[in-house]
């Protein structure tokens, strides 16, 4: 059904005959073509929740970067708005959430999200699914629990997310409620987008850094462990930005492949992560700032770090906006054009 | 001459016979009686700059908190500034500098920074060791050249630093000539801060976890080292937030001791860094949110996984603004109070 289907085996441990590549955040952002887009609509949020333009803009890394993989344009904050939580984009600033989460009333007061309170969601995936027409598979994705927690806590981006840490420390029982509303929403979530049309799905854990080893595997690992364990449909990555100290238990986990970031040494990861585990990542973006030797050097040297199976290229974060967009194409074509 | 020398003894490897206590950005900022100081200049940099009044707030959290070391009201910013990058706070934003560095030629334009240029701070030192009169050792500190850089190249905080990373990639030789810059100014800021009466210094790369491992050690561990093999007339501290990856790297430095922040698992860092080296740290700034019963449990946690010698008990990073006086009194009570 879809030709080319390289991420997807190398998700499975099954082999490859080259590295497959797609990049965080690669739906846009960097693209003269999503900017365009963009300006047609009022802002990010309204592209997201118009099916024909999120389809559109999914569909043009693949088109124009040729990656190996599409991600659907979405954010991970529409679960906590299905949930009773509406938020806005302030251009330049990020999220804000008008209400935030403080107390077991306002736990109570949220629903546990179901696929149609994310429809256009759903809707987007199909169309987008249509689109590609088998060329290469569809990613959907979901904010960690723990992260969307933050969100709901804080209202807002943080350096520390001491707000949202607080509530773990001042009402550890509350906080567990939260993230287990949050955690079935999720599931309800993945199994929808896999019915619409998903073919491998991440959890983007972007705020894992933040918590101690300790609190990470009571507030952050034991969540994402349970989504793992309820959604089997298809692949599933996990990526715990900065959670180096959770490598050993990432590869416990009941999912296919772990993201990395850039800071994690690859072999080091290896022998922690184990041998059962895809690894997916990790280069620093900012090496795309670098002239065209650069990136191909050090790209390789990823490649050969990683070695020729169970390897998903990729940064180790989302691009940055301000990268070049034939900088990216060159990084994408680096490691297409490399053989083992 | 110094009456309570624990923490100077405890940086040498020498026996204690308690845990000694103090915390970074204790100088101030929860107290009410800095606020009170503070709501008489005009803003922070005036406070920094004029020596009574940085005394004044070195020696609240002494007299208050009951802390075993006094750090200087100072600012990692006050060298880039002496270099000839004038910078400004902003309220409830962070550092502002109105020029940033972009090129060779900006960086030719900037002195190396003498002591005489960081009078101010030299005068604040002078007149602190004289008001303690022996109590506790006086703490001096700068910023990495890697962290000034970054501020110099960006002109503000970040998330990302990327601009600063940037340069990395596109300028390497001039990054070089800019770090090696920074780095001559901070040893001899280093060394007139030993003159004017610290008795212990930290260098303080707040930064540091943004690299990758490859570059932290290219552009960040480099210049460290050479400060520590410079400055050795007292005992130094290398703290390197977020830098998990060069624990194995930092115990080969020519210091006392290395920091660590909270996500860093204890006995491994102390494997990683050897049995040469005093730790410091590490407790999650956000423990001072929980009620005293847990952060009882979890600070003899804390120090009884460090062990009774060479160990300096602190937070991870320092505290937040909002975190109340009596919890961090309770904190540094437990710690003086507890015996193995």
């Amino acid at each position: 059904m879809i030709k080319n289907d390289l991420i997807l085996r190398a998700a499975k441990g099954e082999k490859v005959e080259r590295t497959p590549v797609w990049l965080m955040r690669q739906a846009g952002r960097i693209l003269p073509e999503y900017r365009a887009v963009r300006a047609k609509m009022g802002g990010f949020k309204e592209l997201v929740e118009t099916p024909e333009f999120a389809c559109e803009v999914t569909l043009q890394p693949v088109d124009i970067l040729g990656v190996d993989a599409a991600i659907i344009f979405s954010d991970i904050l529409v679960v906590p708005e299905a949930m009773g939580l509406p938020y806005t984009i302030v251009e330049a600033q990020g999220p804000r959430f008008e209400k935030t989460i403080q107390s077991q009333k306002d736990i109570d007061s949220l629903q546990i999200a179901k696929v149609d309170d994310l429809h256009y969601v759903m809707d987007a995936l199909q169309l987008t699914k249509q689109a590609l027409n088998g060329r290469v598979p569809l990613i959907g994705f979901c904010g960690a629990p723990w992260t969307l927690f933050a969100y709901m806590i804080e209202g807002s981006g943080s350096k520390t997310f001491s707000k949202a840490k607080k509530f773990l420390y001042a009402n550890p029982q509350a906080a567990h409620n939260l993230l287990e509303k949050i955690t079935q929403s999720s599931i309800n979530y993945l199994k929808g987008q896999v019915k619409a049309g998903a073919d491998m799905l991440q959890v983007f854990d972007s705020w894992a850094g933040v918590l101690s080893p300790e609190q990470y595997n009571e507030f952050s690992l034991k969540y994402i462990s349970k989504i793992c364990n309820e959604v089997n449909e298809v692949p599933l990555t996990v990526f715990a930005k900065d959670a180096f100290f959770a490598r050993k238990n990432l590869g416990l986990l009941n999912c296919n492949t772990i993201g990395l970031d850039w800071t994690m040494d690859i072999s080091e990861s290896r022998s922690l992560i184990g041998n059962s585990k895809t690894l997916q990542g990790n280069m620093d973006p900012c090496l795309l700032y670098a002239d065209n030797d650069v990136i191909k050097k050090e790209t390789i040297k990823m490649l050969r770090a990683f070695g020729p199976q169970r390897h998903i290229a990729n940064l180790g974060h989302g691009l940055y906006p301000d990268t070049e967009k034939d900088k990216v194409k060159f990084f994408v074509d680096t490691i297409k054009e490399f053989r083992f």
